[in-house]
């Protein structure tokens, strides 16, 4: 049965595996202190165009969320992010176990507003309440929208206004840099927030996130979070390698596109065949609505996840990936057609 | 410059990799709940020898211990560990963060005996202070040493007495189980302890530590716990083919084996040019005293750590692992008798 | 100026004051292990008319919110709230600082139902998420409404139903059971609860608050956690000598009698001079609804809060208390009905 | 019997209470935002002679250190302090569940030394390890010693070098500002330390801790984290008062000096008795040493604390307060000489 389920269910592209079994055996420095990461953060410098970033790399994205967000934060403030934000949602809690609440705010189409940070800052009045600091918002989002340069821009506006922080989860950045609709560059992202991560554990890597700290107040001793939090890698290397492999050229963009292309595929197909969406994703997770006995019987050959029904329809999220397959892809439209 | 600083310097035990690599490309279930993990479970659980037991896997050792020991304890519930305990030490104040005190005791050769446990209860004597509820050990510790079946089924004992539990940090299990020294088996760990992790970080894998929960009251919901602390790995069937491979056949403890052999030709060849050590380390980090001249001259050939000092002498740490090569333990040794 | 902003604007009941007075200068154990406190949890468990509970005296209602959510819940548990509720709004996050996520749920006239219990519940399906496990609710609540007896046994229900626990913040308790519109008794609230508390500082106390644990399961250990917390009193005896005070008779129930009166005198007296209010609330804190004028007009003879507005009208609130005088209710609505 | 077990065995000074009485139904303002408080700070400024500063008043001991430590450091940074100090080991990990390392140093008469932070800033190398931030004294410690105005300079001058913190629990500094051996103002702990408190609860009031923060770094947002720790006391206006009376002559001195007379009456009686004394305290603690013997007559007419014990005697603690009356600190030294 193929999976549509989601973006990190094969593991990495062979030119990863072929540099990891290449370098194997060398004994290297541990805990990302050996040449590979520095070499990985010199080619992501590269391709921002930025120089005076750090970057640190982590395994995980709940990991890289928890321990960024508790590293930049005093005990009484708090995170702003909607609230299918993925922090809110689907950390279990983990940034209130490091002692922070998080505002959870009604998105639109899954994105924050700048004027909804504005509201947000005006009800949090006095020492009564949590001082909202930070901006959490995931681009691509929860449900495939994307930010354009103006709303970031827009934000972070806002952010700089109140003295709050803009924090961007790029889990999904490679299918929203990548998307038909994206108008924005690493470098605008890079100059447009305050730290943000460059996912890679969905775009072709064995695992592996890149957090950014654009901001130089945030900076200092982050280190010192990263092994506190369980996040230090022993064999770091590994981690190092995978970057450099998917940034020495044009790879990690390359597979973020591919994964866009084969969801291009998927949409245009089903909306052929005659059927709508929940939301207007452009990028790697689309969400058509069916009849239900078109979804029992899609069922039957393909895994994906119910996102949400009514009585008549139910939609459904297809995720596609770097490891998405062409013929997959088709063999799911000509299935659809044959349910009509 | 070889490098015996410690047994992660290099990847992955090649069989491993040409697992990953073999199934790299299928898709499984997330978050460790594919077959893979499910073998290795089995596995495990063959080679331990006790069938009600809940493995869970990490990828590093920090990570499984401040979400164990979080997990297991309440809010007023305190560790008790030896001064050079890894969770004293060398996690950053990981356990802390989590919101429970970590008790150092002095230890003996590294070690935590059961009196020590003793005194530290009798010395919490009421709510103005934390209340000890769970012994944290490693095997072997910090500097070699291993716990002998007598010793453990003391603290075991201990433990029972005063409704404690005993925690075991494997890191470094593999070397410990298989050191000429040991005479404990997987089985008798599991049957003395409320849960311990079998290392393989430290042992031929990429990464990974194997959490075996032998109480049953502290099985319910871990899996919340390793999402929240950020440990839950996306593609978690990289951690079941790696334990796969590794418990398959004997493989987990044959490299174990090699590191404790190379030990033991270091440990061997140093004694016989005429040198002491610092502890009597039957495992796969050995302490050797040298004049300063010496250390001085071995570190232009050599990586390793200082460990300490006396105005006459260094004591010197040397660590071997599965990826150690013979003939540079040789030339090691023909190099230091040229320095005498 | 007069003030209607709060219920604890004033000090004690002079009962209490002078039973301060007569025993200042006598010796006492410590930390609320004297004979006072003794006293005190004797009379109250009389009060409540159940044996088999175990009470704890607090100065704050954060402090005793924070201590007991935090000593009852593991690390993944998460407490289920309205969204006006105080833990949610009005503790700086004092609950997401111990950990646990605060699930914010639309109340109903400020009240949680029990469907809503249940939907949060079902919303919450793996270990990606929180797991709910203690319902807040507050009585009265932050907008003055109560909880009928109908309305928490099928709280109570559903709590039973779904292993959660529920807890009854009871800030203002004495005028909530001591309204018009109330149906319960302590007795029920101790049946019907796992734990709540019972509010002095608000109802003519210097400070103080009782935490009624009813659960078994939930009360071990209990004191280390107000130790840690920082919440055990020093001089534990005035905490005992105010509730001895305040149980001995009925006098606990006398003044939140007296709040409601005043309440009820200024509700009449504001509703026949033609205005509505925001809630329908039977207890000491109502919200009349004035047109912007009025409420500046009243703003220059008497201290409240402005709650929330529209264009064209204010709402305010009007909190009375043990202490309010009659006089000054009276010459609020005479200056009122001046204003129209 | 009488009780020599502690310094907060009794109410308040009767001019507290008296105070308290005569402003009882007044109305304030909540949460120390009232003119007492703000009359109090304003008289403490002029005791110090140091304006400033910023001051918060608390219930307690704990609740203050647990306050402003969790304030003052980030996640990553750990308290040094002796061990025996409060923190260490009689708040029942209060520090801790904030997520912060105690590290915990031998003590030399109780007190730390310069030199004791310069080996543990020493032995914290890299981010594996916590950074030590803050250095916790207490004045008068534990054992009744006190830091003179040079050790003191010499701990400010080291914290300054190692860009540390240093704060000064002032739980019992009355008694130490006015022991004989003092040499040191309000104002040169205000200018050598970073914060510290002033504390009532232990001379004097019926509760009441006043927190000074002198570095402008750390007064930002302070109150945000009192009331999330649930230390911000609604009548807070109870604080003002009782800071206003003991501050606005000599009473808060005058208190110290009493205890500490009391304290020498009880030394020179024991000593001429014969008897020696555990440590060399000059302040309202005191450790003498009896036989058994004498140790089982004492406690049939008198409440202390055992200290600590030899197989041939045994040590007690007589804490001394406000509240001693000489009469009953002559019969102990005359019964006493009864048992010789």
């Amino acid at each position: 049965m193929y999976s549509f389920k989601n973006d990190y269910s094969e593991g990495a592209h062979p030119s990863i595996l072929e540099a990891l079994a290449k370098t194997n055996l060398e004994q290297t420095e541990g805990y990302c202190e050996d040449h590979y990461c520095e070499k990985a953060k010199t080619y992501i410098k590269h391709a921002i165009g930025v120089e005076n970033i750090d970057i640190h790399f982590f395994v995980g994205g709940t990991q890289t969320n928890l321990t960024a967000l508790s590293a930049f934060l005093r005990p009484h403030e708090a995170v702003i992010a909607v609230d299918s934000g993925h922090v809110c949602v689907h950390e279990t809690g983990a940034i209130e176990a490091t002692g922070h609440k998080v505002i959870a705010l009604a998105g639109h189409e899954g994105k924050l507003r700048a004027c909804d940070v504005e509201s947000a800052v005006a009800s949090h009045t006095d020492e009564h309440m949590v001082k909202p600091k930070l901006v959490y918002i995931s681009n691509s989002t929860e449900i495939g929208t994307i930010y354009t340069k103006a709303e970031l821009t827009a934000l972070h506006t806002i952010c700089r206004q109140y003295n709050l922080l803009l924090y961007v989860d790029g889990a999904r950045l490679a299918s929203a840099l990548t998307s038909k609709a994206n108008d924005m560059t690493l470098k605008d992202l890079t100059l447009l927030s305050d730290a943000f991560y460059i996912g890679a554990t969905k775009n072709g890597a064995l695992f592996g996130e890149a957090l950014v700290i654009t901001n130089d107040i945030l900076k200092a001793d982050f280190r010192y979070h990263i092994k506190q939090k369980g996040g230090l890698l022993a064999k770091g290397h590994l981690l190092g390698i995978q970057y450099m492999t998917l940034f020495q050229d044009s790879l990690y963009f390359d597979l973020g596109q591919h994964a866009n292309d084969m969801a291009d595929l998927l949409r245009t197909g089903i909306a052929k065949a005659g059927y709508n969406f929940l939301t207007d994703a452009p990028s790697n997770q689309i969400f058509p609505i069916f009849p239900e006995a078109i979804v029992t019987a899609l069922e039957t050959q393909y895994a994906f996840y119910r996102w949400s029904s009514t009585p008549d329809s139910t939609a459904i999220r297809l995720v596609t990936s770097w490891a998405t397959k062409e013929e997959e892809v088709l063999a799911f439209i000509s299935f659809l057609n044959t349910l009509n």
